[in-house]
């Protein structure tokens, strides 16, 4: 599945579960369109390439809709993630709430310092020493990397030999590693930059 | 300039601080290449859209690169920004050191919870009926949402009646605002559903 295609999927099975909440039994492709940014044809294609098809009509049952979604985007398992580096940003991560509903369960985080060890709490706080052997004893394919740049390269690199899979990047630096695995970074100073220098190239505009 | 080009020329300009901190007087635009994933003659070109040159055997200058790059991305002054939201992630900003290097100082934090306000704090968190006074008060032009999703639209309309234009908005929800306003969204639990999907998918792969 092409990438842009499977982001469509998830943001529409994020705004199925929204209009569920809402006590929504149907919905039609306009709505979930207008949801998520796309077009009520764009809708139908993605949902029509996978099987799926609504009633022109009478639109699609949101439980039948989600269930095939979830099944299709392997949503119907829990993914095991640990985190390295317990910091501002990796502790804030250990308390989001946003992870749980969509089969994210963050089961451990490490840390360099001592300070910021926890190996009783609820989601314990573990030495970084021992973040390759917890990885290998729960199987763990996801880690989450939020340590300094300097110590990125070789988190990654513990993370990879241990047997993680996909990992998503808050430091603020390019992390290489062999393609079989998948990285994905957050950069928030760059994203923050990024709508500055529009915001500033746009009063520019407006002056000439 | 394209969005993509600027994003390459910040991440020039990241790798081009982190080389100075090690010490570095020169630049090769194979260092550079190396350092953002990017190729060699894509990096010279790239400055030399914006009549930066280097010397074929000597390199760049990393200081002469970085003050015309500082400047063309207006990076010269500070930019202030006000968030919402004072939750787990909202917090992890307000404490976030990756910004300020970057010329982006967060001078206050709104949230509707009484519990959380801190009027006084080194940066004050403060109730969100103050935002747009505060907004229009210190001509802040850039805003944070990490409010929860059904908040969030309601808080971007309040951003923009008071004068914000670029938004980064971290609630998981699509949001709507006139063209002019630049609206950058990080959605982190469809970022790690992106991940396991990838990592699912290549186990398929490899079991077929």
């Amino acid at each position: 599945m092409a990438k842009k295609t499977l982001t469509r999927l998830i943001r529409h099975k994020n705004a199925l579960q929204r209009f569920k909440k809402l006590g929504f039994i149907k919905v039609f492709s306009d709505n979930l369109a207008d949801a998520t940014g796309s077009t009520p044809s764009q809708v139908r294609k993605d949902f029509s390439l996978f099987g799926i098809s609504g009633n022109k009509r009478g639109g699609y049952q949101i439980n039948e809709l989600l269930e095939q979604l979830n099944s299709l985007l392997g949503k119907d398992k829990i993914h095991n993630v640990i985190v390295a580096g317990a910091g501002n940003i990796g502790s804030a991560l250990l308390k989001y709430e946003g992870f749980e509903k969509e089969g994210i369960k963050i089961i451990a985080a490490v840390d360099i310092d001592p300070a910021k060890h926890k190996p009783s709490g609820k989601i314990p706080v573990l030495p970084l020493d021992k973040m390759k052997d917890f990885i290998k004893k729960h199987n763990i394919q996801i880690g989450i990397i939020t340590v300094p740049d300097i110590a990125a390269q070789q988190v990654l690199d513990i993370m990879v030999s241990a047997g993680i899979r996909g990992i998503l990047n808050f430091a603020p630096i390019r992390l290489k590693a062999d393609e079989r695995i998948v990285i994905k970074s957050v950069n928030l100073a760059l994203e923050l930059e990024n709508i500055i220098y529009f915001v500033s190239a746009r009063d520019k505009e407006k002056k000439s």
